[in-house]
């Protein structure tokens, strides 16, 4: 059966475009989640749109799963292979297909990697703004899949801001466009479902996204605080008064320590937490406001400021953000980098509330994180080489996004749910909603064979974790079709 | 059958909630788009969630359509009653049930009033963005139905964008919340395919929106020109360089004068065109913004420019805007508002083919629109008493919508399809787009109870207007249930 789909493939695709055996297939047994790992029966690496109509026709018609798959950057397993299924790598559908200088937006496949766009585009003043922290690696298409934020999306949004119509081939094979390239789109906003939907409805096989004008100015200002509170304050201080830096990050002193260790970006060690505000525009308007954020950083408590006098000092000021993960990765033989965001006014409670987790349980919690958007990234030090610190590391984790939930907040804000955080979904929605879910996945895929076993619980699967009731052992809605 | 659920509704739901009398439900029979009334079955005022619940459960059983309706202000028929159903009015459901100012949200009743959140924001600083121009009458809901723009939507976004969380009945009387009150939530993002899914999804009982702190200044700068196709490429030049104005917007020649011979704006009379440009933030920027706003007209062509230098001045200027319909309304018995978006760059192209049209057909258009968006307002003016000059408006807008289509736009930009362009949805999309959103439209109303035969039409209907291939006398996909 699955030697028979194999060999149509191959029969169907140019020579090359199906790997098989198991040395090929080793590459692609995980994506940057690699604590989860699978051998998937093939991967297929398409070159055109029509390669993939056919590789979703022949799989459905065989009832074969199919998962795609980006660069594999991805944080929570959504491009994990499915061992009885097809990996589909969008690797070669990387063109950019034209770039609209009037109406400033770019035509492009799903391979293309984010920076490529904005390299791309810089020619014509222009740039993609959303910049996963991966964006030299990671593709378009990932970045749809998962949502993708960044360091620059609380001024200029997630990627569901920023893209404005998808083509896709749904899991029949057929072709669809959802959305389009001007302000709002008739119909229902499938666009967006489709945006952060993990590779669960459909395979996105082009593209248009926003280009912005690159902005004439940009600063930096890195301020330091003598409490992590007093910060997380100082974040709500400068959005309250209207203000909206390109980016506003915060790191705590255990991540900034290991920055400076590291990189020597001139962070003051001694500091319970840095906040850098970017701000960037027009120069007149960026002198403007950096007099403005500085007042405020100052009224709100900061001990110290560092204004980036040129493009060398404020490239050196992020550099120690940019590298806080593999600065952590020195000073812990393992960590587990969390993604969970919460409303902006409880960041003093939650970053309290872990500190007193990560005394409960002895593992040392570093935060570096998006703080204007309340996207938290909790690195998780623990070494896997004790027995049981793993699943001290993971037990942790989960009750962090636990306490995002309670106070408000979500367990994702732009890493996925994919293999890692399925389980805390059911802590987040209601049986209800997640049979909503399911109906939406129905109504793109019926047989389900896109991504199965990802971002949706199944509700048996909830019941199992213990987060939902289940009545005299039935299950709510027996009518609708579950994957 | 119908008469035992009004006896059954009249049974569960308090004294005078529920009007069947004639004279009672008269004021019922339109919204906004009078061409349309029906009478419906009876018209419901539920005062709680509970009440919608009741509701929605006792149609869902008997089988009877349900129409939803805020303040029945919407352009598009959308509120238009089934003859055969209920009419579900949410004008009691008017509270604002809180402010969390920390977190700058409010949470709403479906029946707030748009302006009322402004109002009741304002004692903190804050306000909701977005600013259909019946805000003073129309109600959350229905901007949340119709994902409802307004001028400052340019700048701050439309209704998609200011709603973070909303709480819905479904069509079985199940109630489910949507999205989450802080930047992204996890699971597919339903909640953008619930905003402007005008009634046929579910019936919204609350909803967070976004609160954003009110601007420390804000001006407006009059440009008029000699050339409509010039302003239009002034807005280019504008956005172009990196400015984000609050709003920006346009006025032809025929629009104008009507304005000014009705409110005595200021307007030049001559202008082939006036932008109206406000920009607004913290009163530094608002100056740098104005004068590099300046210069970039100029330089586009702007032969007059008019700052101005209060407030009481700047409502001079605005109020020519926002009475441009009624103004239009003096010159012509009758006129007929269209509704159609279009990429930014082909703004004069488009505005040179709507005048042509003009010509051709010997009906006048005035051209009032939100050009930053590409958002087109042509008030196509007739005469309901002249034979056959109703029907050729009605001919001129679906023309004028296809246009919008062939050059990348959209039949719609902010009032929704409705009744009055649902044909318009068989041009825009094709055979297995549609098919898509009726299978949404099974995922959350497999009855087919709400607001049937609106906003999306049959593949049948769709074959009627010709729009449509329809193979062997055989529709595609037989087997998917249509409402």
């Amino acid at each position: 059966m699955t030697k028979a789909l194999i060999t149509k493939l191959k029969g169907h695709l140019p020579k090359g475009a199906v790997l098989d055996l198991p040395e090929q297939l080793h590459p692609f047994e995980c994506d940057g989640l690699s604590a989860y790992r699978e051998t998937p029966l093939a991967v297929v690496l398409p070159e055109t749109t029509a390669h993939v109509q056919t590789v979703m026709k022949l799989c459905h018609q065989a009832g074969v799963p199919v998962v795609a798959r980006g660069a594999g950057t991805g944080l929570s397993g959504g491009a994990l292979p499915h061992a009885k299924g097809i990996l589909l790598s969008l690797s070669k559908l990387n063109r950019i297909l034209s770039i609209d200088v009037d109406n400033t937006t770019a035509r492009v496949q799903p391979g293309v990697r984010n920076l490529a766009i904005s390299e791309a585009a810089a020619a014509y003043g222009l740039y993609y703004a959303p910049d996963p922290s991966s964006q030299i690696a990671c593709t378009i298409g990932g970045n749809i899949a998962e949502n993708s934020g960044g360091v620059h999306c609380l001024k200029y949004g997630l990627t569901v801001h920023n893209v404005m119509e998808v083509t896709f081939i749904a899991s029949d094979g057929e072709q669809l466009t959802l959305g389009g390239t001007c302000l709002d789109a008739s119909g229902y906003d499938l666009l967006a479902a489709m945006i952060g939907s993990e590779g669960l409805l459909g395979v996105v096989v082009e593209a248009v996204v926003k280009l912005i004008p690159l902005p004439e100015s940009s600063t930096l200002i890195m301020a330091s605080f003598d409490e992590v509170t007093v910060a997380g304050e100082a974040v709500n201080t400068l959005i309250s008064a209207g203000l909206i830096p390109a980016g506003l990050e915060m790191m705590d002193n255990l991540s900034l320590q290991a920055a400076e260790d590291f990189i020597h970006a001139g962070y003051p060690k001694s500091a319970a937490a840095i906040l850098l505000c970017e701000l960037d525009g027009i120069a007149s308007e960026v002198d403007a406001e950096t007099e403005i954020a500085t007042q405020l950083l100052s009224q709100a408590g900061a001990k110290q400021m560092v204004h980036a006098k040129n493009a060398e000092e404020k490239n050196r000021l992020w550099a120690g953000r940019k590298n806080a993960f593999p600065a952590v990765g020195r000073i812990s033989p393992d960590y587990y980098c969390m993604d969970g965001t919460i409303p902006r006014a409880q960041l003093a409670f939650v970053l309290s509330r872990i500190a007193e987790m990560s005394a409960e349980t002895g593992l040392r919690v570093a935060n570096v994180f998006h703080a204007g958007d309340g996207n938290l990234h909790p690195l998780i030090l623990f070494d896997a080489n004790v027995p049981g610190e793993l699943e001290n590391a993971e037990t942790l984790g989960g009750r962090i996004l636990e306490l995002c939930v309670d106070v408000g907040g979500t367990i994702t804000g732009e890493h996925g749910v994919g293999m890692e955080k399925i389980n805390q979904m059911c802590v987040q929605f209601n049986d209800r909603e997640l049979e909503q879910f399911h109906r939406l996945k129905a109504a793109f895929d019926p047989a389900g064979i896109l991504n199965p076993d990802k971002a949706i619980p199944t509700l048996h699967r909830c019941a199992e974790f213990g987060a939902m009731h289940v009545h005299h052992g039935q299950l709510p809605f027996p009518d609708i079709p579950r994957f």
